[in-house]
């Protein structure tokens, strides 16, 4: 069994069994070996940032890691903008990098490059598989890290002389599944006394609190304290919909942000960060809870969220079985049917037509806050969010989701700027015949850095800043992109062909693109 | 004046005049800048890696850096691959980062990256603007840098604050043109003592030994003594075509290349490395030339190569005058034009119908070394190749040396596989109506890996391996895409209709994909 052999059985002993990739030359005894394990599932992808996209909305769904197969440093290099959101999103994610046969490093081949160097800055753990022999040994500590509760971004240089050297495998070993920490009890006491003080306090939530149970959780704190309950701004995965208890999310701008957290003495981290500007902008703060406001960390993301939660709502003495105050739903605008679109009708007609249990990928943008404030009463659906900030990530978190969850529907709510980063992730989705919709939502030009400029007090933009921050001449035909790759592609303009697109693209099977002219 | 503006007006001094952007917010007061100054040129690219690949394919024409703009970490994480190429390549470029403004680093919000340690695995120079006030002198070390002879990638970090806090700015200050050094003199003492030797020699050149001038004193010096001579295997510029003598490159594969190098007893370097194998395999060597050869450096990447090859045939007594045998022509097949199309006819059409003067961009991969033959008795033109193996950099290198070159035709050969990878280059094509050809030789395979696979004895590739290296299921369909980013799209099956269908587009203005099926 060569090294490439060995690989592959420590993978699926380990409940790998997905394979997101791009080989090359490299890879190819690893791919001949991928080619004897029909348990394997290999998922190819035209460009490696679809890999890495790809195996982030996978593990977002299932908990457990995809394997990347990527083509020595620039393979990686392509890979690396969505590396850099799986870590924030704190993904289990393993990816494997193939290089050069370990003695041909030294001479310094076109395609040489310090593929650890180019790794670390956005990964949790990087390592390299010094020989063939010790494939098992590496590949073993790779997925314990990846697999770190809640989740790290793992990755294995693997050199050519490993995959096709000889190798030794013994069968029944695996990574026990990872179990998060317990709260700590001094943490539970702090959060209890600030609770039962006068100061108003705040449960900021993230990662693994956005689960529909803890939700209720901290609902029934909320409910009976007082206490002001918010979600983090960009989050891995969030159950929401009617039914689920639901928070505002942290607003992306610094202004809003700096006034949702103003009134709390007390900011209660459950599995989240301390909160920060995005951004930072001349005269305003780095951070956006007030100066003096305590922050207490309840509990941290590696901790058991729920268990947190649960723990503080009954040293509070509050019952399980409280009652919630129906969630007040949105008074929404009808929308005229026949009207051109704007950006609100879109988002409304989205969220009446969101089939059961649907996984909404959003990388809207500028269009995300309202998405998410009518999402919340539609039907229950989770949402995976941008947690990095590195635009392009929307159609490949598709594609990950959709082969995680097969049987649900996948809706990608996408801006067109973001849309064009890794447009080839339409095609794994027809390839795949994945069951994901996608709106573009087409305003033609970057709005969030108009918004900016505006901000900035420049005034009308000119020609250079026109020319970087417009999609027009020529606007790009997304009917005729999706077909290119593969999938359908329809083209609306008001809300009644939205209405009427949407309802056809769930009735069908494989990847549909509507895009919504705004 | 702010450290933005002062930024651009350095750049503008220097005769930076172009840059390819895709800016983010923390770009904005740049952006704001570049807007009042319009001898700037901002070029548009919807993913990063189309800006350095362009900015790429811009110096290799001009011999002078262009400037790119990008995003954080993430953005410059997009753009590596091709500044791995533009390093291997010998390009000045100078990339403009830009990054959270200093003070708000160690908040880590979401984008917040190592942007230097990204950066340094694929760049010469790396450096960050401390504050604006350092700005103009930041910028004339990163230009310096980029300038240094031939031409390094320099990377300059620019943090919000640089950009938007009062700066000074002195005019008239410039950096130098570079020059190469002049060879030295015990290198071409050396050079000529072997070829007067009764030892074989070979010519192996690269770099700016590949224009017109020092390949006529390479062809002299061949001529008169019987010395062979080469060209490495990917080059950043060769000029070719009738009237210009030219060598044939190096194989790809290390068989080959193996088999070219055995007749020679000295290897003669000129502007060129000393070889080696692409790629290690298993019983097959790390270097190409026979392990008793002697390699000589008759002048260095940074030395004047037409100046050793002049007085290295001067020191031979070898008159300039000296009458080249002229070059024998390929005994090309007729193209049966009715006939279904396969690769070698679209080489010989290709090459048949080349304008004068036309910048060739090649990304054909497997069927570089057909065209690479046949394209020697075309009408003269400038080829461009991938030089550091990073797949992906076709369509981006035709948008830079069509910008460089806006009186000249751009054809871009490309692979279907490789087409791939920055697919969005077409769009800046369509918008800045470049007068690009592309010929996509659509196999729907990566024919490379095929060929790897094959050779390992690996047998008939099952399920994960067809996945893994076919591009149907569905096939690209190179019209639609291509007029989904705005430009137009044809669709040839024999040669006949690949022969209109050139001539068609190089009659037109603006950019032009023909998918040949073959």
């Amino acid at each position: 069994m060569n090294g490439g052999d060995v690989l592959c059985r420590t993978l699926l002993d380990n409940q790998i069994d997905t394979c997101f990739a791009n080989p090359g030359t490299s890879e190819m005894h690893f791919v001949a070996s991928l080619d004897k394990m029909s348990d394997m599932r290999c998922v190819l992808c035209l460009f490696e940032g679809v890999a890495t996209g790809a195996a982030d909305g996978y593990a977002r769904m299932t908990g457990r890691p995809a394997a990347t197969l990527l083509h020595t440093g620039p393979g990686l290099a392509n890979g690396l903008a969505n590396l850099h959101n799986a870590r924030r999103a704190r993904t289990p994610m393993l990816n494997i990098i193939g290089d050069h046969a370990d003695s041909h490093i030294a001479y310094d081949a076109p395609l040489t490059t310090d593929i650890e160097a180019l790794a670390r800055p956005v990964s949790d753990w990087v390592g390299r598989t010094a020989s063939a022999v010790s494939v098992q040994a590496d590949a073993m500590q790779a997925i314990q890290q990846a697999r770190q509760a809640p989740g790290q971004v793992s990755v294995l240089v693997f050199p050519a002389d490993a995959a096709w050297g000889d190798s030794q495998y013994q069968a029944g070993q695996f990574v026990a599944a990872p179990q998060p920490d317990d709260p700590a009890t001094e943490a539970i006491q702090a959060a209890v006394e600030a609770i039962r003080s006068d100061q108003r306090c705040l449960l900021l939530l993230g990662g693994a609190a956005l689960r529909h149970q803890p939700l209720l959780e901290a609902a029934r704190i909320a409910e009976s304290h007082g206490v002001g309950v918010l979600a983090e701004q960009g989050n891995a995965r969030m159950q929401q919909g009617m039914g689920t208890w639901a928070p505002d999310r942290i607003e992306y701008g610094v202004d809003g942000a700096v006034r949702q957290l103003a009134e709390y003495d007390v900011i209660i981290l459950v599995g989240a960060r301390a909160p920060v500007a995005f951004f930072k902008y001349p005269g305003k703060p780095h951070q956006i809870a007030p100066p003096e406001a305590t922050i207490l960390t309840l509990s941290q993301p590696s901790e058991n969220a729920l268990e947190a939660l649960r723990a503080v709502r009954t040293d509070l003495g509050i019952a399980a079985s409280l009652e919630l105050a129906p969630m007040q739903a949105l008074a929404v605008t009808p929308v005229a049917e026949a009207a051109p679109l704007n950006a609100m009708a879109v988002v409304q007609i989205a969220a009446a037509t969101l089939p059961d249990h649907t996984i909404v990928c959003d990388e809207a943008i500028s269009h995300s806050t309202p998405y998410g404030k009518h999402l919340r009463f539609a039907k229950p659906h989770d949402l995976l969010q941008l947690t990095g900030g590195a635009i392009g990530i929307g159609p490949s978190l598709a594609v990950g989701a959709a082969i995680a969850c097969p049987d649900r529907q996948v809706l990608s709510l996408q801006a067109d700027g973001a849309g064009a980063y890794a447009v080839q992730a339409l095609w794994t989705q027809a390839r795949e015949g994945l069951n994901v919709v996608t709106i573009i939502l087409a305003n033609q030009r970057y709005q969030s850095l108009y918004d900016e400029l505006i901000h900035l007090g420049h005034g009308e933009p000119g020609r250079n800043a026109r020319n970087m921050l417009n999609l027009d001449g020529p606007a790009l035909d997304w009917v005729s992109i999706a077909q290119g790759f593969g999938a359908r592609g329809m083209r609306v303009h008001t809300g009644e062909a939205l209405q009427k697109a949407l309802v056809a693209a769930y009735a069908e099977a494989g990847p549909v693109v509507i895009e919504a002219v705004i």
